[in-house]
């Protein structure tokens, strides 16, 4: 809409019709394309992920498997469907307050006894926490009128029922409301869902001690239980939120390099040398006013202010990994809003073509997957993989299912498990192979992708992108080399290897859930353990979202799964895959 | 005491007597406490590492094996016992001034004849060295009253015999001598000892060419032997050495990753987008004056202005490789001391359950190393370890122990050497496996701890703490299963495996100290060829810090070594177990 | 001579002679020199690599085989000679304009019909792309007297024949000529051959689809081709250009690691503690009268504003890899420019003994190095690679070169190829071990090379620098030793190995130009089907700088290749070998 004013009122300006002028020039941009890539020879680059017009080639994580819980603000997500086996510490109670800290079963005792005004409260605190009175008193709340809000508007006045502030609390009608109920959009992958599944639903926070997974919720629990991580408190003050080292401590290394990729690159750099120059950055403006000599995180991602960030962000692309979408008509919507962001400072053809540039480098990035995986694959269905899944510790379910047997994808029985069972990308309890592959795709392919996303070219391909590939490539095919010599060398000497017991077994494993269901409950798992509540659902996105993609998939005549088919296309059959609603 | 002082204040304040109130709201607390963890099913969770009232099971360290020079302020640690096999570069005058620069027999030369007075210096200095002069005319040295402090004061003014000033120079009766003495006060670990006992005394840095270890020579010989590291010469200005960055240079890296735990945990990014802004952060006050809204390094750890950097930091732990206290007797002051650091701007329950957090993510580490570990361990002991230590190069000391035999851990003959003698993490010349468990423990165990400590949550479980270790695990398995398969392989069909050459000559290892001592030695250690001067000490802590501890440890019934009786505990006797006092 | 100006101007100062003085304090010099590494027990310490008096010890590079094309303003590099297989995006006619845009047939088409002014440009602009023109309206082109520098000046005023100014553009003689000739006045491994030799000539531009290298591409082309990366558009503020950030994107990371050794450096805290300071860094004077409290990448490397950043800095070393001088009369100009930079703020010898520390730290890495390689070697000439060159797949010219057969260095049968011919460090297609020794030399040595250079202590030595080579170093004996146990055994039991197919083929190996060749063009090779155009040479440095080497090593009687000597001195000819002109 936005740029639709622009064309119109740029038209007027110039005083000629464009429609016209368009469809005739679109002729020659072809051409000029043609010319330009002249020099890429298809003979040699004609590859099998031509340009991807269905969106179905590198498109997965539509059906994700984490199922969230329902959607209802009545209703907490804790302790979620595995709460037998979700583990927390005390100090949960200050990331996860309404759950753990405001509820009078759990809230903490207080020594202070008595009911407090402000002064009262600023008097004592003052000498107790003194940070704290110093950052409110230069806050805007300190200084709102008629009245101040005091230190009991959020936290109480019964210093024995003192509560801890949640979002929830903070966007009440008369506070933050429409900042509350704009981040409350977000779907699956948002800020508003980010505590829920990767908590309480997360194959990895369940199975292990909360110490091992206490960055795990540090992070998650942030944007969607509490304001104040990026709203630092005591002070709040938007000026302060608006700069991008905000998103720094959650959207930062391996998995969530968001930070690299900014920093790193061109924006990042136009930040860094101009930051402090009010002139170039006026960070008291709001967002929606902003008239920054280069965008920050804020700028692009909550365009003109609004709080559901994942409105300016790739949705169900599981960062990078399974999307390069090169004018797919499915995400074309989408691709439009981020020109339309891209063209305050560009112009709509440097900014699609650096995305198509980014598409590529996704694309060439999944086959080099491909090709890895592959390699490991053909180890396990070999039988030669060292060792095999029913060798190792059993995971998190209980249960001996190939780790990269991940959703849709390698399913049925030669890849462990039965069919419509779906693995779980692992750390530890699992072969290096396995772990390559994760690595390859879960940390290099994202680096790929990010770099590109935001200008960090180097990041994209030399430290680790698409370098970093083929590093992760060379690794899994050494390993599977020494497998497989190994193996004929046991045949052929008649040696019946026994797989060690240090897989399965050890003082770190054996905390684990999968070890503790098999010991305790044999012939569980722990879906048997943790029956379906009724509310589960496989995939929470806003409704429209989830209509729109479906909608989108019938169009195009694309099966969910489908997409799979490259792998052993005989042999399966992809309409009998799906999800086990677990 | 300044906690108490703060309790007192609140009480007559609210006019209350809190003790009795806190006495029976401590049962509350209790309760509370187990519902909140009500969701920790102990069924599953309870584990060897149960709060460690003793503070026995994660403790080590107190024995270092490190031994010190006597700490006496009128000898230098240099060139040290080991000074037959310790290399220096002419540059290093700089760094270790006082034993290199400024004694009669070493100082350089130099072409200008003449005493000169400040004008003099700085005329002709203006020339030579600008930037000099320029900083100097900046600094509160050159605005003294009723004298400039010049040139001459720290270098003389005999061109021929100028002085290179140590920290000694600077902390004279009539200058810093607060500031010197109080670092002085740092006991093993501390600035105060680490030009000593990392560069005289270190395996590393004596078996190598100095060129291999210039920067641990630049870093360590930093804050022990000169105070311009941190005081950037010329203009010396304490507002700008309070900024966070000043500790970057040396606290940075895989052994030292304080800054990157700050820099990306949320205290970090207080201090990024606040920094500039003199209202948030104003630099030119005293840090005991200081009411930033944020913590920097210096204000936790130089607490108040204190130099004694130690006296706010965690001792004896060998940075979260070897300590988890949660709540030990033996570190209760210690922790107090924390949280009374920490409640400048949280509640003390805040701070001490974050602590906590730190406590369980640091034990759960430990669990995963000593799986680790065991791995490698069982490969030694079963004598296929690819190569065992007899086929390596001599260590440092011209022996073959096994590297990851360490202080009073892994002791007696199934471990190479004899009974008390000591290995060392290596870095070459060493095998995988060896090297693997260095890692895991020395590099990922250590951002586990110093992640959590800082707010870096990510860097404490994700990039790559615990979840390092959880791939490292993977790597020490993958490694030993194949030395056993190779192993089992080559008995069965009769090969007498001979571990290569390369294992223990080259290039590279032939300038070591061990081969040399090997060769032109036979038969000796370089324990033989550097006999005990007379003044080593096994322990330089300060001498309250070692009496504090010893009784701790006596009153809680521990002996120390006993606490690696959980590896192999028949077999041994731990009794027999004692450092050798090399 | 600035330098002579300075002691001149000294001497003057102080009313004495000073050549006099300096001869007779030369012996005392030396003789102390020899004091201070007494300590250094020359019988453990004298190594192979002694003091290189004639540069060729470590020394290589000069012949690099990257040919370049005819260093001539008239003509483009682009397509250059290997254009057959060069692959391109559309995107990267932002990036190579003059090539992909700015010619008529190549043009992209615009909508929008007509010539326009400044205002009208301005007018439409500001509601089409605002931050340009927000920009633009900032920038002196504004304000510029008597008329300002319009957005026609650059892009022309034909909406349909619009250019996007290329680094020519700007330099024309009306504008910034002077710069525009400094730059292009750098030789082979500048700015201003970096976008030809990187991208048109390079194997790994070459061989792969266009989307796995951009991030190459990007930066590559940056500073040959535009000036708006260094110079931000649209407001082209110096003032911006002359803070270090301006560097990092693309001086960032494994192979271009100098932003890192930059600010974890001493340098760059001087930097990060005071650069918003503007009594410390006042970056409104240009470089040639900057007064900074410490140096910025620029204060150094561009020394005076010169925009031949070669100047200052070290050619023909490869980054490290290849070049510990120490004191080599070859070099002795260059060290003393250097010497001559640092003396602004450093006493001479302070810079001397500080890069000498460099070389000595480059030495030990070389020789870790060559230990590291010698493993790997064997494996090939003992044919137990895993798998050996011919079993790969094609390289990308189409033959099966060993990847390590660099240059002038590993020549011969033996290393797989004809006498002459040269491999290129692979990332993808090669071994485990060839990728470990290539990360080797070619990150962890430039580390330590960088790391020493820029005061980044730590990172020369423990993350990753010399540390990472003896971590290295253990993987590749690793992998050897397991690599001969298995040839071992399968020659006992009577296997004979076939390599994994993996090796040759895969979804993305097949991609690549290699392979494309081999299928289409049996029997030639990437030099047949691209034969030379005429203008090849082998280098292109300025010509005075290969003269001045080439009678500097005749002087020194060294023959260029005669240096890699050292690796199985019989049984080859040195002076047969020669590169061939490929």
């Amino acid at each position: 809409m936005r740029k639709f004013l622009k064309v119109t009122l740029a038209s007027a300006l110039i005083g000629c019709g464009v429609i016209g002028t368009v469809s005739s020039l679109m002729v020659k941009e072809v051409k000029a394309v043609e010319i330009i890539t002249h020099w890429v020879p298809h003979e040699v680059y004609g590859m099998p992920g031509e340009p991807d017009n269905s969106g179905k080639v590198f498109f997965s994580g539509l059906k994700a498997k984490y199922m969230g819980y329902p959607k209802d603000a009545q209703r907490s997500p804790y302790p979620g469907k595995y709460s037998k086996f979700w583990k927390t510490l005390p100090a949960y109670r200050y990331y996860i307050p309404d759950y753990m800290y405001n509820r009078d079963e759990v809230r903490p005792s207080n020594p202070i006894k008595g009911t407090f005004k402000l002064e009262q409260c600023v008097a004592c605190h003052s000498v107790m926490t003194p940070g704290i009175v110093r950052d409110y008193n230069k806050s805007a709340h300190s200084k709102a009128e008629p009245a101040p809000t005091g230190c009991d508007t959020c936290h109480g006045n019964n210093h024995q029922k003192l509560t801890m502030p949640s979002s929830k609390a903070c966007g009440t009608a008369e506070c933050h409301e429409t900042q509350y109920n704009e981040q409350g959009q977000g779907g699956i992958g948002s800020h508003a869902s980010c505590s829920s599944f990767a908590q309480v639903e997360c194959a990895w926070s369940i199975e292990r001690p909360p110490g091992d997974t206490a960055g795990c919720t540090f992070c998650h629990t942030s944007p969607e239980e509490r304001c104040s991580t990026c709203h630092q408190r005591h002070q709040f003050d938007p000026a302060v939120a608006r700069r991008s080292e905000q998103c720094k401590t959650c959207h930062w290394g391996k998995d969530h390099r968001d930070w690299e990729a900014y920093d790193i690159g061109l924006h990042g750099t136009v930040y860094q040398v101009n930051k402090w120059d009010t002139e170039q950055f006026d960070f008291s403006k709001k967002l929606s006013d902003a008239d920054y000599v280069g965008p920050t995180c804020q700028y692009c991602h909550m365009r003109g202010g609004h709080h559901n960030v994942q409105r300016a962000s790739i949705v169900y692309t599981s960062m990078g990994m399974s999307m390069a979408d090169r004018g797919a008509p499915l995400w074309k919507e989408k691709r439009d809003r981020w020109v339309s962001i891209c063209d305050d400072c560009h112009s709509p053809r440097f900014a699609r073509e650096n995305l198509q540039a980014m598409d590529e480098s996704v694309k060439d990035a999944s086959l080099k997957y491909r090709e890895t995986f592959k390699v490991a694959e053909d180890l396990l269905i070999d039988g030669v993989l060292d060792p095999m899944p029913k060798d190792l510790c059993p995971d998190w379910s209980g249960q001996h299912i190939w780790s990269l047997k991940i959703g849709a994808y390698h399913d049925g029985e030669a890849y462990g498990g039965k069919t419509g069972e779906s693995g779980e990308f692992r750390m530890s309890n699992v072969t290096d192979v396995e772990r390559l592959c994760f690595e390859s795709v879960g940390y290099f392919q994202t680096y790929i992708y990010k770099g590109m996303a935001h200008g960090s070219w180097n990041d994209a391909t030399y430290s680790d992108g698409s370098f970093g590939m083929d590093r992760w490539l060379v690794n899994v095919k050494q390993n599977a080399s020494r497998a497989r010599r190994l193996a004929a060398l046991e045949k052929k000497v008649g040696i019946s290897w026994q797989p060690e017991q240090f897989w399965k077994t050890g003082e770190w494993l054996d905390q684990l859930t999968g070890p503790y269901i098999v010991k305790n409950h044999p012939g569980k798992t722990i879906f048997d353990l943790c029956p379906d509540p009724g509310w589960l659902d496989t995939h929470h996105a806003p409704a429209e979202e989830v209509e729109y993609i479906e909608r989108k998939l019938k169009e195009l005549g694309i099966t969910a799964g489908s997409h799979s088919a490259h792998h052993h296309e005989s042999g399966h059959d992809p309409a009998a895959r799906s999800m086990k609603e677990h």
